[in-house]
């Protein structure tokens, strides 16, 4: 299989580059990016010295046809969408990283993003590729819009929840705390080492991009419109997202019965692991790796359900996950290239 | 005046060091610890060589009567309240950075903090130390509970509202994130640098001793007894606390109205910002300092208020507010000794 | 090919366990330790959790035996050369990632560790496993002992070097920063979070147990006794050793001809990167993997060499070393389980 | 006094804010930027809301002979010196922050900063403000060169013992290593959180140009031209600079004899502490404040000296040491505004 990646510099990219080099089925990588043609990756990333000896060239639809299985695209918002439409026409497979095809309205999209996308006819073709729980129709589509790292870590939380009658759908709060990596490769005042490190701060509250697509998830499976409060965080350390969730009870229900509905959820789910109620979930414990670990907690006091979830925000919230999807797309071992312990310490 | 710290050798008691050697009014510092008698203070913290020679000696209730104005508790739960009845009985002035005296009820505090403390009669008599709140009654006291750094961030940020109409008092979630520091400097695996670097984890969910402290100031106000979620969180830095506040409202309501709410509320106190909209505050905002800095949300879609606060957990949420407490207690300028801009970066 | 572990509980075990679980030619994994018997590995690391289902056992010399063909003891020192003389008895190999047979005169072991290590006629069966400069030695070895962590950096920094006639071998000095795993997992004041970050420091200066191990085969290469000064550094981040050697020049020779000669040196070497001018070296690059990267700058002003090298603590600085030495052992290619990009950002 | 500031919006200039919003002098400061005429200096930074409010203006020969007593630099290299020409016809005192007047030679300058400086004579008006040991020639001057954050560390390291007979003046070695901020506030890749964190590297090795700095000093003392080597590293923490040095005995000499020189040397000096044996300094304790701290190591096996110096960049490095030349110049305590104790943990 040839793969190829578009936004060949950006911390998604080398991510994916880190898994498809170990991945048994991939023959050849192909980077396109606009800004470093004809530059090979090593000269932007060092540490790929003599692992991976890739000049990046022009994306055209014609190149990506006539060499490419699968193409990824790790590029920023309002990107992927002008390529999506032409390269439908040919018979490459399309997993697309960034926002453009996770929304299923335009004009959602528009409200959240201050850019456009495609119309919502080609954002119906594209398969929401939460690999954990969307895995059979994944398995068909040709274009995947791979999950955002929040949403990822948060709907793998509540999912197994949301229809239950027990919770008050209305009541849902999502506190977010990432990793730096999340904010990108990009250069700003905010992320410049001196003033990150030792620092924590509240982001975007009430306006963040990824709040719309965790609660289209929400609301398709309860088919309720569901609105959530989602305010993220930045925490100083490079990789790691924890995603902290609240929800209202309506009955009493044990904490040992929601764990098994969890259990059940994720039974077969190699990526899924749901933790027993002493052992809270730490980011360090998934670090590299493509695991979500989960974990609920019921407040008896205030009739609060608590769910902790923890991801690397570049590996299943974002690359990992994304190999995951391919590895669906092409009736792999879901695991195939993704089957590292987490780095510890 | 002459000062005692007991419990010399934490991390509250070298921080009540730092702003004493810049004090005006504070001509002796007597150092009292159980564990390190006859030693030096900067032979534990080599950082204090050439600043402060003072050896530790033995505490006695007749050696504070003695020597002593005011008389710091820098302890461990469950010590304070030991010595407290006794030095009550002299001219001393005692402030308690302990948990000891934050609580109404002896039965509360050993369920929460599984030790046994003072009995009612002793709680009676402590007032409780939110300087930029009470005062007034703390300008009497002899005994003051000296808050704790979560509660200190999370009152200064709910008492504003919590007693208006607009707001649904059993809605209310509490979401915190601690530097490393509010652990204290005992050892142990959790903060071990290797595996506390780059981890961000979720900790004591439903169970965290700071929940009643917090619930008894807000029910006092009220009349009305209010239960809370609160989740606290540790990220990979030594200092800042960073607390987000999720009430229901239950009426429209301006952010701009609620602001002014604040505004007025901390009108003429020196270390309490009210941030404008736009600027959202950050942990390394106050390090070192005595400030708090508050900000709020309304977020329309959901009718809720989102309120961040952030303090450095060991000065406003411990040692600094101390010495603000002092100050009030002897008439002093508010901000003597702590009129120390933020270190920045 | 079946593998034990003794020492189950410290960071060379997980990071050995990290590889042997993507390692083909293994297996199963046998972990001992003493103080953690019938303890499942993933209660003690529950980010092994669903990865590895092994539970600790007692080490005798029979278990390993009948079950075990290679055995890695990751240990303190002073553990394995009780057991080692005993276990040459058998058919199984031995790779010690302790310091017991590093050096060639148990006097010196006394002098620098201040314990005792196996006598001289077991030592000497002993090969030294700089994987990618003594490889052929290595291939026949029973017993390896496997290399320090400062001085895998700084012996393939030095090595082709070292009996070159433009040097002078007394004028070398060794600057070496480690993160803090390096440490270990014992806690210590030294290492607790809250004192280790924002914070740098030297420690053993003039006596760090790795200066005599260094010193052994820089004057083995030169049938000359070698002293150097070797001074350690701890800085705040978990994983990567930075050495910085600086070596005087005896007579005028380009950059470019000792760089052609390191190039050399290591041509065919799988894991030893010399680096370009232009491109100094940076921990981040080799993190999580197994290489060593080497830079040479030539100060024309002063006449002297400085070398850079920089490695993984726990890969190629231990356990990640320890992996190709098995690998050597038993003919397979030397990166089997190895081959993975450094994790980067 | 009225002081002023050019460079308002560098880590420079905000830390001389700190220390003189807290100095008993200080009647009114003036704040100087091209490139943020007319904002408030808390717009940029917030932590300064409530306790500075000025906003900047243009910078004027005119302005600041009406207003200012003494004027700051704390600007990028050559700028300074296009002022100080003019500056010097009026009564104001000048301390210059930047290199522009640290060398002798405009064509040393020249060639370590590829920009060009002031003239040979204006130069030579400037006094070199290592405030620990130049304090009397500091007294009368009116333009000041501020130290380098290196040199100062390093100076104040070797200056003790550079005449002594019993060095080898030709073989210093000077390892650096740095917290981030001593790149500034300029955003750029290497200095990115996700990438610097957890990473170490070195840089300019061989053409740092605090090198010509430190080695015009040392030659002035011994009147020999002496050449040292100079490698400095970043580390990932925001402040602090640990600098280890290597020099050839050429005798036999105690290390206590040498201790007692260098306490001798500092005998008087408040913010010079010479650390006994065993206790080596760690940048941490010196954390925001003016300290140097200094420690020596006799290694008799190689029969070199060992001296390791630690400083925080931003203060003793730079604004700080800046102050205590202000109190130099004015004939206050030396002390004034700086006698804060380092901020531990």
């Amino acid at each position: 299989m040839n793969v190829g990646i578009v936004g060949g510099t950006g911390y998604g990219a080398i991510e994916l580059m880190r898994f498809l080099t170990n991945h048994q089925a991939v023959e050849k990588m192909y980077l396109y990016s606009q800004s470093k043609q004809g530059t090979n990756i090593s000269d932007v990333y060092p540490h790929l010295d003599t692992i991976i000896d890739v000049a990046m060239e022009e994306l055209t639809v014609e190149h990506v046809a006539r060499h490419v299985d699968v193409l990824f695209f790790a590029t920023p918002p309002a990107v992927s969408h002008k390529w999506v439409p032409a390269l439908l026409e040919t018979e490459v497979k399309i997993i697309d990283l960034s926002g453009d095809f996770r929304l299923a309205d335009p004009a959602v999209y528009e409200a959240w993003y201050n850019k456009t996308t495609a119309s919502k006819a080609y954002l119906n073709q594209a398969v929401y590729g939460l690999a954990d729980v969307y895995r059979d129709k994944i398995k068909d589509a040709q274009l995947i819009a791979n999950p955002g790292c929040y949403p990822t870590a948060t709907l793998l939380g509540l999912l197994p929840v949301i229809d239950q009658a027990f919770i008050d759908r209305n009541s849902i709060i999502v506190d977010g705390k990432t990793g730096v990596s999340g904010a990108g490769r990009s250069l700003s005042q905010g992320v410049h080492y001196a003033e990150m490190n030792e620092n924590t701060r509240a982001y975007a509250v009430g306006s963040h991009k990824h709040t719309p697509e965790i609660e289209r998830f929400l609301s398709e499976k309860t088919e309720k419109s569901i609105f959530i409060n989602f305010t993220p965080h930045i925490v100083p350390m490079t990789r790691g997202i924890l995603v902290t969730m609240y929800v209202n009870l309506t009955e009493a229900i044990s904490e040992e019965a929601i764990r098994e509905l969890y259990q059940s959820f994720y039974r077969d789910r190699a990526f899924v692991r749901v933790k027993p109620g002493h052992s809270l979930p730490e980011t360090k414990q998934v670090y590299g790796s493509n695991y979500c670990d989960l974990h609920i907690t019921v407040d008896e006091r205030t009739q609060r359900l608590i769910i902790v979830s923890v991801i690397d925000n570049l590996v299943k919230g974002a690359s990992g996950q994304a190999i995951q999807n391919m590895n669906l797309l092409y009736g792999l071992d879901e695991t195939e290239g993704l089957n590292l312990s987490p780095l510890y310490p």
